[in-house]
């Protein structure tokens, strides 16, 4: 999907909303544990049930290899199903891919050939060359870890260089050498707040998929205040929230009752 | 398998190979693409041939995953068969994952219970609790990246920080306040040469998983040379160097040339 596209149906629809699919087989209701395909009928439940209030899907690709052979199937089937019934909705494999440049060839072949998602998180750590292959499929979409929304973020990713500048703002500055803005998005976590200005300085104009909304804590007000640009740029990602909002039988309604509440948000912040 | 059984394999087979099974669908011998099981008929000819020389395999997630659920079939049969016939053999998923907590904990129920392989590599980038739940599996083993094979290993992980220390020389700092030398080692390129002398000061007693040798260009003796411990402390890996010696039907032989070579080598090394 092109930028231009995704623009559109967030303005559309008044929401800058991305589902995280992140169906952990554990967690779902108990009546459809015992199905054969539970995995992809709680997907199809919860997609029916959220796709008004939301311009995209994040599965987190761990959900589904946690079940080997028989996740990857679920996966296949769940963004099937999106992409003939819901073709203006944004999917996002949330891999957190990254390895020498033959392998991530490979990647990129699972992700925007095999499985044709619109876009696959990526790890930066290895740098230009495990990135690059990821780049140049037309409408498709790499998003950069840049400052993750866990703990964990301030370990490596805060440390300055002798310049005084931030590893995730090393790693934004020479990653846009690599793909423009129509082709490169950014993970920010929602719990960094006001970091966000500092994101803009080093990323003005290019979408950020944020996630740490709802179970993590993350502030939606803070984040479109220090985040929005003119044309949104901002996809904010809930997953347990909205998923997970009941285990009971009416777990679908009360996702969708969760996505428009965020949706009903984003409305207003969007003005 | 824990470090001591390891160490024994090492020292028993006179060899620190480690065969990359990057089993790409469109490289392996023609003859072989027409089977319906053909990576894990690949594979398992691969295995019979090599693993008088090595005592590790590792499989690619990418080179599986690029074949989805089928792939992911085959990497499980490929799996079972070494267990069932080469207990001896230490099977690392090299996978780079890494995420936040929760969900790098589905991802370790993946490899360590369901695929039951004996370690997996892991991208550092999002720090402590994205590293740590892949901890504390008996006998398992978490494989950090630190300092990687690939051109773009220049790009951020020799930044340095104020006080001269390089972002690979933070990770694995900061990291061995994590783990102890039993359950984590490093990644380390035999591209690197030199430089594993450096990487032996901040990690003097880690085993260190080092690709690069062969098609990527590094030097076998100087990872020896620079990289060696007591307990050798090191896995040395080649893969289509040696899987894809030959595409005809003597691939296999040619394999097992190929790893016999570089095992005598190692031999030799091993002194």
């Amino acid at each position: 999907m092109k930028r231009e596209e995704l623009v559109a149906n967030i303005r559309r629809k008044k929401s800058f909303l991305c589902v995280g699919l992140d169906s952990d087989i554990k967690k779902i209701p108990a009546h459809l544990q015992q199905e054969e395909d539970a995995i992809f009928l709680f997907n199809k439940a919860i997609i029916d049930a959220t796709q008004a209030y939301c311009v995209a899907y994040k599965p987190n690709l761990a959900f589904y290899e946690s079940l080997g052979a028989k996740g990857w199937l679920a996966l296949e089937k769940t963004v099937k199903y999106i992409k003939e019934n819901y073709p203006d909705q944004f999917i996002i494999a949330d891999a957190k891919r990254g390895d020498i440049g033959n392998t991530s060839q490979l990647y990129a072949r699972s992700f925007f050939e095999h499985l044709d998602v619109d876009a696959i998180t990526v790890a930066p750590y290895m740098g230009e060359d495990s990135v690059t292959p990821f780049l140049g499929y037309k409408g498709k979409w790499v998003i950069l870890l840049a400052l993750t929304s866990n703990k964990g973020s301030h370990d490596f990713q805060l440390i300055e260089d002798v310049n005084g500048k931030r590893l995730f703002e090393n790693v934004i500055e020479k990653s846009s050498q690599w793909a423009s803005s129509d082709e490169m998005m950014y993970v920010v976590g929602a719990t960094q707040g006001k970091m966000f200005e500092d994101i803009r300085k080093v990323a003005p104009n290019s979408f950020l998929l944020v996630p740490g909304v709802g179970a993590q804590g993350g502030s939606l007000e803070e984040v479109a205040k220090y985040g929005m640009i003119d044309s949104c740029g901002l996809l904010v990602n809930s997953s347990r929230g909205i998923i997970f909002a009941s285990q009971g039988e009416d777990f679908a309604e009360a996702a969708g009752r969760e996505a428009k509440k965020l949706a009903d948000q984003m409305a207003q912040l969007l003005g």
